[in-house]
């Protein structure tokens, strides 16, 4: 089985999940100075920071998939399992704008994006298990470290939002910063 | 006639369609407890069946695709049909979801699911029909017997559903179940 | 220049622009009868006609951009401006059916039509100046015919719109199943 | 790394963009004379000049990742801030819509607009960083000229927004005519 189409349709849920959440952002009517569009902030950081998680797992399932060489059905519903997840984030990204960050819907985005790194490193297991031998594979499964501590974190930041949710706020941030940073030891991998 | 771009835009569509559901999903504003996410737990279980439907629907598309050779104009108008109703989901699914699961919505559900089903054969008896001599279209469409269940679950679960309605939506689950689980011929049939 | 972007970008707003019809169906919350679906009926039909006409769009541009070998930045923008007349059917559709098939809805809907044809025509002609030597791209081209009926027939449709509104919409109709029916010519050219 | 699907997520991404701003159009219920679609105009034209701007920077994303060999991860993060800017389009298209054109809102308009320019240029400058023997890139890029123009005019443009919001919006159009007319130097080197 040839992986194109299963990059085709991701790479057409990514765009739609990242754009749709563009239509939340609703206009102030009647407010046109500066102030209104800075009241707008707190808003458009939470969707900057939604367009970089799913800008972050685009990239990462992009490199994944460069190195697999085929796909079985497990993968396939692999794929669609970490899709579906992905395919709340706009949902959650919502909650939390509108209610001024309030500890649950903060908690809530926290497990959401847990989740979803969960549903993707089981993604990566089903596509190494069968391609145990590769090496590419391999070694771009070594970025499991940054996996791990994405895992330690977000799990932190979820207890953390139930009394500071701005503290669990700021280590979602500090986990996307994490994984913006190249990974030279990858980048060498798949340029080989 | 290649058929790179029948599966272009069939991915495009089934990925709006599955996305757009999550927009009907409103956010409960105002309300910031986890009691109020669990409120929102049929509406969730409802999306993961229409989802988990457009995701088996998917998946076997894109089997039947991978076997298909050629293509000509009645298979294009074949797979628009299947399209069409495919696209009719995220209507259905929130009339089921905003009138908590009441008789005639639970059914007309059900009546899509099966109309989807019936444009997929007509979809797979075209594509035979100028492939019959090819093994490999042949094989993929054994799975009939699961399709033929299908029908049959379908047609018992709209008429039940106007007594029980629930009990349909167990068989919609069912349904869905039965189709998530591997068909080990159907593998073998697409790795040789 | 390749075509492969260019058909991709028009297969992605292809997709967009014909699923996003389906949320100005609105759901009828507190309706629970086939009756309160069969009152949705006129909206499900206009939905239809619009459906259609957009997989008629659609494989007209697969026939035509099959046949082409080679695109400019003319071509480019020929395309552009036909997406673009193409992505205003989602907001027709809707005015005719919030508004009963009221007169100037409906002469508008075909006017939208006509304005479509008229730039896959001029698309049509730019990719023609520049494969003139070309027989596949010549005889794709032949089906001009139906497209001059279809211009005369919506013209008259236009018109007719102010005195009987229905008649025009039965015209719409009409020329979409002229679209449907196989051109067993083209199918042969095509074939080749 | 290989191009192909960093093309196939930026047209997904520019095709939604481009399409959702339709939704932005509400239907004038109850409304079904030509005045009525008149008293639309402003916000078609604000509809078909973002239209026009997302033509003329998939045009150029096309023209310049045509001529891109291979891409890194610091050009997927470059792609991906140019698409995050590009997804604010809508916003500030309904923002204009939505306020008959008031001066901040117009301002902010030119803005997004000359920040998704810088963000193109950025994308350029690491391709180009890449490529830097390459005739092809470097001749893609001379087309600079016309970008230096466009961020001064638009520069200007936002300026005299807070005065003459309507000078400003001519700007806006003067640059988009600018890009529509084909610049032959590059489509000569595109052709070789």
């Amino acid at each position: 089985m040839k992986k194109e189409r299963l990059e085709a349709f991701s790479d057409g849920l990514f765009s739609v999940v990242i754009t749709i959440m563009v239509l939340e952002l609703r206009v102030p009517v009647g407010h046109v100075t500066w102030t209104s569009l800075m009241g707008m902030l707190p808003l458009f950081l939470t969707y900057v920071l939604s367009f970089v998680y799913g800008a972050i797992f685009w990239i990462n399932h992009h490199h994944l998939l460069a190195a697999t060489l085929r796909v079985d059905s497990t993968i396939l519903w692999g794929n669609l399992n970490f899709l579906f997840w992905l395919s709340l984030i706009p949902f959650f990204t919502a909650w939390v704008d509108e209610n001024q960050a309030a500890p649950v819907p903060v908690a809530a985005y926290g497990a959401l994006m847990l989740i979803v790194i969960l549903s993707y490193r089981l993604l990566e297991y089903l596509i190494f298990r069968i391609h145990h031998g590769n090496a590419l594979v391999v070694r771009t499964l070594r970025q499991g470290r940054r996996e791990w501590a994405s895992i330690s974190l977000l799990g932190l930041a979820i207890a953390l939002a139930f009394w500071y949710p701005y503290a669990a706020v700021a280590i979602y941030i500090g986990v996307a910063i994490m994984w913006v940073l190249p990974d030279r030891e990858l980048e060498e991998a798949l340029t080989d």
